[in-house]
């Protein structure tokens, strides 16, 4: 998927802005501006604690949306209901300054949890948009926070008699990355006209296998969000079943491949690993086995260290809560199978921790030999820079 | 709970062997023998990948048993049935050495999983057990694999009339430590005179608050394995509620000192951190998000680096999949509440963040303001030094 010269889709426009939360001397501020008014569709974070913008982006299902405002450096989570009156305000402003209808904006927050939204920053920052940095790449990066690279995906899909549309997607997360639903921060921005209804049934289907596919710590956040705008702007709607389908997988490669790219630079990560489960008995068989796997210290600290220590992986696959037997168990490093029912099998040590050093993308697989269910998930290794990020994050 | 000049009860024998196993140049076999036939009382992992040894150890529950013997460097796990076979064949060659019946003797295992048993190194160690090195501490010192220092804890319990009952405990296990039910290895031995039912029933009351209480990776053993042998040798046998009670407590204090040993020294562990959570809704509740909190990498890095970033706590508690309500939660540092019902209270961080420096044991306490009851967990912090013997591990 192309991620260099980013296509914004028509009657958008995406600005960066110099807030100064936390970050001095870099833009920290992104804005979506629509003039004709979106279909909104969103996913938020299960977490019990939900931050105050995800409160706001849950109270405004339904309506027409103008515009979003991201900023990192601040969750706004854990601040009670000046919190929640902080996210209000700045969508106000944010409304208030292009002249959109009030509760057509919205907030989205990442950084320290407990710290308050600082409202007179933002009033600054929103005063004079002029000279705001534009296009995608501006906006992805002012939305990053330890993240090291900007994270953008776009698609166009091509109708029968030429007609377009564009979907653009941006995303941003790093670490407190386990999505049960969406995850971190994402935004896909899209230039069809469809019902909302539509747009929000396809965001679901396809959460399964981006957002809610990837780990880096396990730990879900209280602000992940994934919102969608169709602006309708390219004056296309969707004719048929056909043309439906061709949206509908445009759109989920622009899901797969943000929340790839959010795995691929997950905290410290010197790798991406493919923890494939299959012949589960259950969908949930499969989903908890592989969970376990792609969030087990052990499993990730071995990759690491280029270990082939695949006793590890038969050990939490057995602890997961999957129905599993050891004696029905195969497990396969890239293709080649290490352990076979029951049995390890001979492999060459050096030859395999070589092959896992010099790959950067890992897969295994393990098949559990009760049923034809499978799940996909994508994790990292931990280094020792996740431990150095994480431990060193607010002091 | 004294740990030198450790009591061994009376009829016992402790012995340690040069196995050459894994390491080379030091004890890795070690022995518990007993003449008289001691009631046998176990708890083990309920990891559904479970060991050959804990396999033949289960196998042998209610059978009354004259010795131990336990080994690092393998685990024998994930062996297949010759693993099994080679458990059952140390067990023979240790009951023929002693003169002990059939099936009287039990194996326990740590290492590697999927690393065969060197059987012949068995053979030729048990062959000549005459320049074993004895006593607990050799005991304690060969069963350790990256413990970092040997785990033991004594009671002598004085009953009514000068009557004495001794109970001593080893354990080993400093990473994959996540039991659900015992963990790691752990042998506590006593020469009280009771029935097998009575020592099963104590064994399984005591194990919430001590193996079970604490996690150092959230990952759970293949191995775990607690055995309990008491042979009598004391001559007294608990005569009423008062001396059962009195053995009880002492039984207790063993295996959490045991427990909170293993914490302690959890691999690379610059901290021990007490999580209690009370005011939940349900044990259950209190249990589902102590040990989310004690397992999540966000918040033993934040105490790894001494930062008091306590919104990681609160997420945890959130995504826990207890009941709880940000609105209603209190969180104390030591004894300083420093978010109480939604709210983040002002507090120093550079003070906090200099006494979390200075301490080796902190306490964290989340009231959820739900209910009546309560969990508390040990748990270690996430540094460098546990990446590195993790990566490190089997290359």
């Amino acid at each position: 998927m192309e991620t260099n010269n980013i296509e914004i889709p028509q009657g958008f426009r995406l600005l960066a802005l110099e807030g100064g939360i936390k970050y001095a001397g870099r833009k920290d501020i992104g804005l979506i501006i629509s003039t004709r008014p979106c279909s909104y569709a969103g996913a938020f974070t299960t977490n019990r604690v939900q931050a105050a913008p995800v409160r706001l982006c849950r109270e405004r299902l339904g309506h027409n949306i103008h515009a979003v405002i991201v900023n990192s450096g601040s969750a706004n989570a854990c601040t009670g209901e000046e919190g929640y009156r902080d996210a209000v305000t700045i969508t106000r402003l944010l409304e208030k300054g292009f002249g959109f209808p009030k509760g057509s904006a919205l907030s989205l927050s990442t950084g320290v949890i407990g710290v308050p939204l600082p409202v007179e920053k933002f009033e600054t920052a929103l005063a004079d948009t002029s000279r705001a940095e534009t296009g995608a790449e501006a906006f992805a990066r002012a939305i990053m926070t330890t993240d090291t690279v900007p994270k953008m995906a776009a698609k166009k899909v091509v109708l029968p008699g030429g007609r377009e549309v564009r979907i653009t997607g941006f995303a941003k997360g790093a670490g407190m990355i386990s999505p049960n639903m969406a995850t971190m921060l994402a935004c896909i921005i899209t230039d069809v006209d469809i019902p909302v209804k539509k747009l929000q049934k396809y965001l679901l289907e396809g959460l399964e296998d981006s957002f809610n596919a990837v780990t880096v710590d396990g730990d879900m956040s209280t602000n992940d969000s994934l919102v969608v705008l169709a602006n309708g702007a390219s004056q296309t709607a969707l004719q048929d079943k056909e043309e439906r389908r061709a949206f509908k997988k445009a759109l989920f490669e622009v899901m797969e491949s943000l929340a790839l790219q959010v795995v691929k630079d997950g905290e410290g990560a010197t790798k991406c690993i493919e923890i494939f489960v299959d012949q589960a008995k259950t969908r949930r068989d499969a989903e908890l086995a592989a969970r376990a796997i792609a969030n087990s210290l052990l499993v990730k600290t071995a990759f690491f260290g280029n270990d082939p220590n695949w006793g590890r992986v038969i050990d939490v696959a057995g602890y997961s809560g999957a129905d599993v037997r050891e004696s029905r168990m195969e497990l396969f490093y890239h293709d080649r199978v290490i352990f076979s029912r029951g049995k390890p099998l001979p492999f060459d040590k050096k030859e395999l921790a070589a092959k896992l050093a010099a790959a950067r993308d890992i897969k295994i697989r393990l098949s559990l030999g009760e049923g034809k269910h499978s799940r996909r998930l994508y994790t990292t290794d931990l280094s020792y820079d996740y431990v150095k990020i994480n431990a060193e994050y607010t002091t």
